[in-house]
């Protein structure tokens, strides 16, 4: 999407033809600039320390990991150290296990001499196609947004968001933002609730800047607030994106997505989870208790990084002295409390059925392993 | 509670006998400043600007802010003009307009010479009886932590928390934190899970370091974590507080109580709120659309003042620059998310019966306007 004026993606293939370019997000708002990584040390440590983050773009960045990796050592013994780091670096993300599967599937048949090529190809390919996935959750997400408007008589639909599932978590278009986008683009009047999404912030900074430099009204609110507004009816329907979905329909998302959930079903408004194939996990049963939660830092919690009045950044400690903290990085929220997927396929039950419907070449592999 | 080996009291009367002094909670947790306060306006200007704050206490600093004005002017517009101020100062909290009252009540039938006489002594009482009040809390609710110990065999008993409502909130003891200083006391393995609280970080800062302060085990959580942290079985029981609790039970306390207490009932969690008499409007047959909620400034999830690495304070901007934030302070937790109410004179269910079971004398008002 358009950062002043000028479209970008948020990582693409230098004019070198080998280095990979981001958007260095963990200066986002404050600063937007881009780095070039040229090792995937550098690239597992973008991925670790959340200068590329959201599902779809982590698998992207781990793509150009395995890239990089084979530009400068083509063995199978470098391609397994890439992808073993690699794989390291976030838990809870299946599209990090995803994208590497595709990779070793694409170089693995060719000769050491012709593996970057491939790899290189085949990055390329998945960036492509997560574009055209977000602009198809987006066309398929769009007519729940167009229900919530006839419904209001054209007046504003508020649409509720946790975390930051817009462009900057994918390649482009995003997936919860997509169809915000898509209303946004064909005329309808929205309005985006913004999760802050402590303790990282994600929502007031990320989301809130992709939003505003697209031109979408929004307003910042506290996690604690979702709540009351829904009590409220100033919540028409809530879209959050997910890291990894049960073949049940239970999704894993950012911590506090379970807290909204509960409280749109608590006062029935309508709570969508939108996701690419990729995120679906066909070997996991069901959500709570097997998806593995990621426990960060407890630095995220007690620090925070702002602009200081004069515009430099600064970190400060923000809790009490010697108190220590916990920092859970997900959640997992039952199907029964999500009323539908959306998917690059359309939207459907969040269940077992409603995915299979819309997935059946996976049928056969949904009590099994994943395959290949 | 201690502060350094030295017992404090949140509010008290100077030695001069007029002066009132309270601690700057606003500096909390990065430095612990007593402040001297000589005039009703000062006293309004603490309540607003929350250097004191929590229902009980915010009744007892409209009290001495009542002493204040008649000291310096003892006639009955005087009087008007000071209640009319400190009433208009925070709209959530009942027991502002309760000490208002009681103030009232304490110096309308005496010569204006002697009504600051009789002003400061029914204040004092106010604060002595919060006192007493807020220890009973603690006795009452000490039971339903032995129970969760005795389930527990002897491990640590997990107590999850929200906001302040600790002795910082009131004059000493506190309210919800009351029940758990107890069992700390009696020697109960006990650790609070607090929530951060945003925006204002009350927990983070006031419950962390009110509970470090006298060696209670806790860990500081971001708001969004408590529903995993329950889905998990980490969570043994939470205990809040409350601003406001209508004849029915449902309670109106900090932004986000009510997610809290969606996931507590979805986990089976026991979901407890402790209070005293005081915050019980039984002129407010529900709560729900009734209860008046207070919005506060965009600011104060737009930025955020904590410590530089050199201990000075610094306030940084933490959100995208032209995003916009709504704050709503509060929000309605109904009743039937409530397992029970704790309160000075013991334990009852969140119902118009239970509540009357505990307060007989108040049934006959049950259904109008509040007695003087």
């Amino acid at each position: 999407m358009n950062v002043g004026g000028t479209h970008y993606r948020t990582i693409w293939l230098d004019e070198d033809g080998t280095s990979v370019r981001i958007v260095d997000q963990t200066l986002l708002p404050h600063r937007f600039e881009t780095r070039t990584l040229t090792r995937v040390d550098e690239i597992a440590e973008a991925i670790t320390s959340m200068r590329v983050r959201g599902a779809p773009l982590i698998g992207a960045a781990a793509a150009y990991g395995v890239c990089l990796a084979l530009a400068a050592d083509p063995s199978d013994d470098a391609l397994d150290r890439a992808c073993a780091a690699l794989l390291a670096t976030r838990p809870t993300a299946i599209n990090l296990r995803w994208a590497l599967d595709e990779m070793r599937a694409a170089v693995s048949d060719h000769a050491p001499d012709k593996r970057a090529q491939a790899a290189y190809a085949r990055a390329a390919a998945i960036c492509q196609d997560d574009v055209e996935t977000c602009r198809r959750i987006g066309v398929h997400g769009l007519p729940l947004i167009q229900v919530a408007a006839h419904r209001k008589g054209g007046r504003t639909v508020n649409v509720l968001t946790h975390c930051n599932a817009g462009w900057l978590a994918t390649v482009d278009w995003g997936t919860a933002l997509s169809p915000i986008y898509h209303a946004h683009g064909s005329g309808i009047a929205v309005h985006v609730w913004v999760d802050e999404t402590r303790p990282r912030n994600q929502g007031s900074s990320l989301t809130a800047f992709e939003l505003g430099a697209h031109g979408v009204p929004h307003t910042i609110i506290a996690d604690n607030a979702g709540g009351h507004l829904m009590q409220e009816g100033r919540v028409d329907l809530c879209i959050v994106g997910t890291d990894r979905t049960a073949a049940n329909g239970d999704v894993a998302n950012k911590i506090g997505t379970y807290l909204k959930a509960l409280a749109a079903k608590d006062t029935g408004v309508p709570f969508y989870v939108a996701l690419p194939h990729s995120t679906i996990d066909w070997s996991m049963p069901e959500g709570l208790g097997h998806i593995p939660i990621e426990e960060r830092s407890a630095r995220e919690v007690t620090e925070i990084t702002g602009r200081l009045p004069n515009g430099s950044l600064a970190t400060v400690e923000i809790s009490a002295q010697g108190s220590g903290a916990a920092n859970p990085a997900f959640d997992v929220t039952p199907a029964r409390l999500v009323t539908a997927l959306i998917t690059e396929r359309g939207v459907c039950a969040a269940s077992r059925e409603g995915l299979q419907g819309l997935y059946p070449e996976r049928v056969e592999n949904a009590h099994g392993a994943m395959s290949p």
